[in-house]
C-alpha cells in the first residue's frame, strides 16, 4: 500500500490484522527526523503508538504535537494515544537489582500498553534468596512473569522452579568484566535447569513485555475457542 | 522428605504442587543404573514419567518392568503411564529441515505428554518461503508455535510476523562450519526483529515442548480467574 | 613507479590494468591530510575517485579544490569526476530496516560509480514478509542483488530462494545485545540454507557494491568471449 | 503440492521455476533411508540430482538403482542423470593445499553439474607466491574464480588483486590450533583488503560451486537482456 | 636435586616445605608408563600420593605394587598411603545434579586426602530451591563449601548468600548446547552477585578440594599465630 | 521488613545475620540519587557502609552529610563509620604493575573495612621474577594473598607455588590487543598449574578483598569450634 | 634495592644485567605524574629511556626537563638520551597500509633506540602483490623483518616465503566489522603456512621492534662465541 | 617447473634458493599415499626431508624404501637423509610439563634437522619456580630459547625476563576446561609483559624449531655481512 511508504521506511500496516498488534517504533539508530516521520505517519492512520529508545529531544517534539503522550525517561519509552487495549490479566516484572530497572520498566510499559495489568517487584536477586521467597504470594498471582537480571542471570531459573506460569527471562547488560555485556546472564538463562523458561535478547525489555502480554491476553482469547 | 533421597539424586516431590507438573528425567550424563533408579522411584510414587536422552538399552529395561511405556527412538524420549493430562488446545511444532526432526519430535512428545494436542509441520525452511506460506492456515490454528531450525535460524522470526500467538524458537545444532554447533541459529533467533519470539537452549526440545504446553494450558486455567 | 609513492602510501597505479578498476580511497583511520594527499595524487593522474568514510571536513576541502564532486553525508561517500563508467545492467540494493540505510547507500553509490544502474528497495525485513513479496517483480529485474541486514540477518537467504541471480549478503552492525556488533547477522548469512548467497564483511557496503558491479558488468564483457 | 511431501521432507518442486535450478540433496545428518527416499522422489519426477555428503553405502545403493550415476569418494558427491546443463563459460577452482582438495572438488563438481566448464589449480598457497603467479594466465581465463584455503586464508585476497573477475572465497576447516576449525580462514577472507571477494560458509564447497556457476551462466543469460 | 629427575619429569620435592603439601599426580595426557614412573618415584621417597585422571589399567597396576591404595572409579582418583593428614574441620561439597558427581567426588577425595572431614550434599540445584534450603543447617556446619554445578551455574551464588564461610565455585562441563562445555557455568559463577565466592577451572575438582582443605586447615594453623 | 524497601531497592537487612557482614553498595549503574538513598537508609539503621564505584560528586555529597567518611579517589571506594571490625590477621595484596593499583586498592580497602590488617606489595610482575622473590618473606607472613594482574595474569600461579596459604587471583582489565579486556588474564589464572588458587571476576577488587577477609577472619572464628 | 622503589612502581634496575637492555616505560594506564616519576628515576640513574604511549602533555613536560629528548607524535614514542646503542645491522619494518603506520613506527623507533639500523617500507599490502615484489631486493637486505598489517593479516606469511630471515608478524587493530579489533589479523598470522614467522600482541609495535633488535644484534654478539 | 607437479601437490623446488631451506612435509590431513608420493618426489631430487604428523604406518613404509631414516614416535617426526646442515650454535627447548613433550620434541627435532645443536630442559613449569631458576645457567648458554607450555602459558614470559636472547613461545593444547584447546596459553603468551617474546600457533612445534634455527644460524651468516 503505497501511502505507507516513506522514503526510508515502509509501514507494515497489515501487521495488526496478521498479529493482532500494530508495529512499535524502535528509535535507536534512527535520526530524530526519521523517527518523528514514522510516528507521524502512524498517528495519521490513528494507530496508538509505542516508541522505544526515545531521547528527551524526540520526546519533547512529540509532546508538542500530540496531546495524549506519556514519556518515561528511565525506560526511554514514549506512548501516544495509549493504551492499545484496556488492561486485564496480570504480568509481573521481577528485577534482580536497581540497575536493571530501565530495562525492566521498558518491559512493564510495553506489557501495559498492549493490554496487561502489571506489577513490578524490584531488587530480589538470588544473593539474598529470602527477599524473593517473601514475595512468592505476589509472584503466584501473575499469569506470566518477566524476570530481568544482569550479572549471573540466575533469577529466572529460581523463579521458574517456584511457580506454575511461563517465565520470560530478560538478560540485561548490567555487570562488568566477565559479564561481557550481558553474555554471562544470557548463557545462564539459556541453560536454566528449570523448565518453563525462555529467553529474549539482552536488554530487549520491549520484546519481553510484548510477549508477556501476548501470553497473558492469549489466555483470554484462546480459552474461548 | 527423606524417602525421596537416592544416594545420588533427590526427587523433587513437591514439584507438582509448586509448578503444576512433575519432574522429567534427563538421562544424558547419567548411568543406566542411575536413570533407572530415578524412574523406579517415580513409578513407586505413581507419578507418570517422561524421560529424555533415553538409549535403547534403558528403553528395553524400562519396557520389561513397566506395562504402559512408549519409546520414540528418533527423539530418544520414553514415557511411562502417560500422558500426564488429557490433550486439549493445540501446539504446532514447525521444523525447518529433515535433520531438525529429532529435536522437533522431542518438543512434540513433551507437549503431548503434559496435556497438549499437537501438529507437526516439517521442512518449511525459509529458503523456499512458499512452503511455509502454504501452511499458514494450519499455523494459525495453534495457540502456541514451536519453531525449530538449525543453520541460520530464520524460521521463528518469519513465522512470528505472520501469526498472533507466541512463538518459541528452538535452535538446533544442525549445520557445519560457521554454525558453531547451533550458535548461529541461537544468535539469529535472539535477534529476531519480530516481537512475540523467545528462545530456549540449543537442542532443548523438551524445554520448548514443556513451555508450549504451559502457555497452551495456562490459557485454559487462567481464563477462569 | 616512483612518482606514485607518497611518504606514507603507494598508489597501485597498475590496478586498473590488472583488475579493470582503479583503487578506491578508504579514509577511516587516515588523517585528513593523508586522505587528501592520496585524492590529489589520483586526481593528478586523471583517475576518477571514490572515497569512503569521508567526514564533512574532508568533503568540504575536496569540494573547494575539485569541480565535479558529489558527497553523500549519510553514506559518507565522496566521488570526484565520477562515474567511472556509464551505467548499464541493474543492481538492486535491498535493505531490511531504516537503520541499515547508511551501509546500503554506500553499496549503491559504489555500484553506480563503477558502472551499474541501481535500485534501492528499503525496509523489507522478514518480520513482515509480505513487504518483500510485494516487491518480487522489482527484485527479479536485477542481475545481482545486494541484501543488507543487521540483527538476525535472515533477508539474503529468503531472497535467494526467490530469485535466479547471485545475492550478495551485506551484514550490518545494526542491533544490540546478542547482535554483537553484526556477528549474529554475519553468522546467519554464512549459514543461509539457500544457495546463491555469499557474504562480505560487516558494514562493508563498498565491497558489496563493487562486487555487485563486477558481476553485473562482467556479464556484459564475458558474454562476448 | 501434496505429492511432493514425504513424511519427513517436503520437496521444493517449484524451486526450478523460481531460481533456475532444482534442489540439491544435503545428506549429512540424514539417515541413508531418508536420503534415498528424497533421491527417489526427485528421480521419479525426472529431475537430475546432485547429492553432497554421500557415504559409500548410500552411493552403492543409488548405483544399484540408477544407471547414470557418478560418485567422487574424495568430495563425497553423487550425481544422477547429470549434468543439469551442458557446460559453457569457465570457472576456476584454486586450492591452497593438498588437504583442501575434498572441499575444492565439491565446488568443482557442483559448478560442472549446473553447467560450467571448470579448471582445478592446486597447491598454490601464498607461502610460495611464485607458484600462484606462474598460473596467472590460466587464472585470467576464468569468468569466476573459487579460491579455497584453510589456515590463514590469504589466497582469495591475493588473487582478487590480480584478476578482473569475481572471486568466491571458500574457507576450509584445514588447520589446527588457532585455526579454530576454519574460523581464522573465514575471518581472514572477510577482511580481505582487495575488493571483488565474497565468502561462503566454512567447507561449503557446494555453495561456492553453485554460486560460481550462477555468476558464470548468468553472464550468458543476462547479456541477452 | 638430581635424583628427582626422571627423563620426562622433575619431581618438585621441595614443594612440601614451600606449600605444606606434596605434589599430586595429574595423569591425563600422560602415558601409563609415565604416570607409574612418577608414582613410583614418590613412593620411593615415602610421600603419600594422590593421583587424578586415573583409568582402570593404571589403577590395577598400582594396586598390584602398593598395598595401601584406594581407587574411586567414578572420580578416577587413586590414593596410595593416604590420607596425608588426619581429618579435622569440615568441608561440605554441594552438588547441583547427579551428573556433577564425578567432579564433586574428585573435590571431596582431595579434601579428605589432604586432611579435611567432608560431607557430600547432592542434587540440590536451584530449580528446586527448597531442596537446598532444607539442608541449610548442614551447610552451616562447614568451614568451607565447594559448590559444583554445570548448566547455569547458579548454585554457588545462592549458597554464598546464605552462609558465613567461603564458597568455592566449581563449574562442571555438564550440559549441552549453549553451555559450551562449562563456559556458561563458569561465567555465571564469576558474575555471582554474592560476595564470598571464588571460582576454579571447569571440572577442576582437585583444585577445589585442595583449596577447600587449605582454607579449612589454615584456620587451625593460622589461628595459633 | 517493609521499612527496608526503597522504591527501587530492597535492603537485605538480614544479611548480617546470615553471612556475618552487611551489604556493600555497588554504585556503578546507579544514579547519584539512588546510591545516596541506599547509603542513607543504611546509615539510618546504624550500619557501617562501604561503597564502591563512587565518583567525586557522590563522595562530596556523602561527606557533607556524614562525619566519619573516608574516600579513596584511585580506588573510588567510600566508607562511612568504618571499619566494620577491628583489624586482625593479615591479608597481602600483591600487584603486578602500576596500572593494576586501582583494582588492587579496592581489594585492600574492602579487606581492611571488614576486619583485616593488610599489606600492599606493588609492581612485582613475573617479567622480573627477582622482584617477587625478594619479597617472599613478606608474602609468607600473610594468611591469605590477593594477587592482582592484567595482561598475561601469571602472578597468582607463581605465588601459589611459593606459599602455604590460599591465593585469590584478581584479574584486571589492564592490557590491550589480545588481552580482550582482561580475558587473557582471567583464563591464565583459571588454568594455573599451582593448586591453592581461585579466581574472582575481572576488576572485582571488592570481591577479592571481601573473600580474603572472610578466610582471614574465619580462621579465627572457626578455630574455636 | 630500596632506592628503586617508588610508592607505586619498583624499577627493575637489574634488568640490564640480566637481559642486556633497560626497562622501557609503558605510559598507557598510568597518570602523567606516575609516568614522569618513573622517567625521572631512570634519568637519575643515567639510564637512556624509551617511553611508549606518550601523549603531548607528558612529552612537553619531559622536554622542559631533559635536553636530549625526541618525540614522535604519530607513534607516541618519547626517547631521552637515546639511542641506547649505536646502530648496526638492519631491521626492515614493512607495513600493509597507511593506517598501520603508527604501530609500525613504534616498532621502528624501538629497534633504532636499542641499536639497529632500520628501513621502513610502506603500503605494500597483498591486495597489490606487485608492490611487495618490487621491493624484494630491499627486503632481502634486512637481517630481520617486522611485517605490520591489520584486516586479513596476510602480509607476514607472503614475505616469509620470499626471504631467508626471521619475520616478526605485528597484527594491528586497523579494520572494522569482522576484524574484531585485530583478532582476524592475529589469527591469520598465527596460521601462516610459511615457516619463519612468529607473532606479537595486537598493536605491540614496541615488542616487535625490541625483539627484532635482539635478533639483529644477537647475530653480532653470538657469532663471536 | 612441471616435473615438480603431482596431481594433488606442487613442490616448491625454488624454496631452498629463496629461503635457504627446503620444504617440510606436513602429513596431517593427507592420505598415506599422498604423503609418500611427496616424500618420494623430494627424495628423487636428493632433498633431505623432514616430515611431521607421521603415523607408524607411513613411517614403516618410508623405512622400507629409504636407508637413512629416523622416526620419533612421540613427536611423530620422520627424517630422511638428515640433517640438512651440520649442527652449530645452541637452541634450548624448555618445557613446562611432561604432557608438553610431544610438541616440544617436534620443535627440537626440527631445530636439529635444519642445523642447530639443541638442549631439552623438561618439567620446569612456573608452579615450582625454583626448578626453572636452578637451570638458569644452562638456559643462558642458548642463542635462542623455545618455551613450550599449555594451561596458563606463563613460562615464556618468566624466562624472557631472565635471559638476553629471543624467546619463542610455543603454546600447547595441553589442559582442560577453560584452557579451550590451548587458547588460554596462547593469549597468556601474547600478553607477556616481558619483551623479547614472540608466539607461534598452538602445537606448532615445527614452526618454533624452524624459526629458532633460523635465528640461531642467521647469527652466523649475517655476522659476516
Amino acid at each position: 500500500m503505497i501511502e505507507n511508504d516513506l522514503e526510508f521506511a515502509v509501514l507494515d500496516s497489515e501487521r495488526q490484522k496478521r498479529t493482532g498488534y500494530p508495529e512499535a517504533v524502535y528509535c535507536r539508530g534512527k535520526t530524530t527526523e526519521q523517527a518523528l516521520a514514522i510516528i507521524n505517519r502512524m498517528a495519521a492512520q490513528g494507530i496508538p503508538t509505542l516508541a522505544t529508545g526515545v531521547d528527551t529531544e524526540l520526546s519533547s517534539r512529540a509532546k508538542r504535537r500530540y496531546a495524549k503522550t506519556k514519556y518515561d525517561p528511565l525506560a526511554k519509552v514514549l506512548t501516544i494515544d495509549g493504551p492499545y487495549k484496556e488492561a486485564s490479566g496480570l504480568v509481573s516484572i521481577v528485577c534482580a537489582g536497581t540497575s536493571d530497572l530501565p530495562v525492566a520498566r521498558e518491559a512493564l510499559l510495553a506489557a501495559e500498553f498492549y493490554g496487561s495489568k502489571t506489577e513490578l517487584i524490584t531488587d530480589v536477586g538470588v544473593a539474598g534468596i529470602h527477599r524473593l521467597l517473601s514475595r512468592l504470594e505476589d509472584l503466584r498471582k501473575a499469569r506470566v512473569i518477566v524476570a530481568a537480571a544482569g550479572m549471573e542471570g540466575a533469577l529466572p531459573g529460581v523463579i521458574a522452579g517456584l511457580v506454575s506460569v511461563p517465565v520470560i527471562a530478560l538478560p540485561t547488560s548490567v555487570g562488568y568484566g566477565a559479564s561481557f555485556g550481558g553474555l554471562a546472564a544470557l548463557l545462564g538463562m539459556l541453560n536454566s535447569c528449570a523448565p518453563g523458561v525462555s529467553v529474549v535478547n539482552i536488554d530487549n525489555g520491549f520484546g519481553a513485555g510484548y510477549l508477556a502480554n501476548l501470553i497473558n491476553l492469549g489466555m483470554n482469547v484462546n480459552a474461548l475457542r
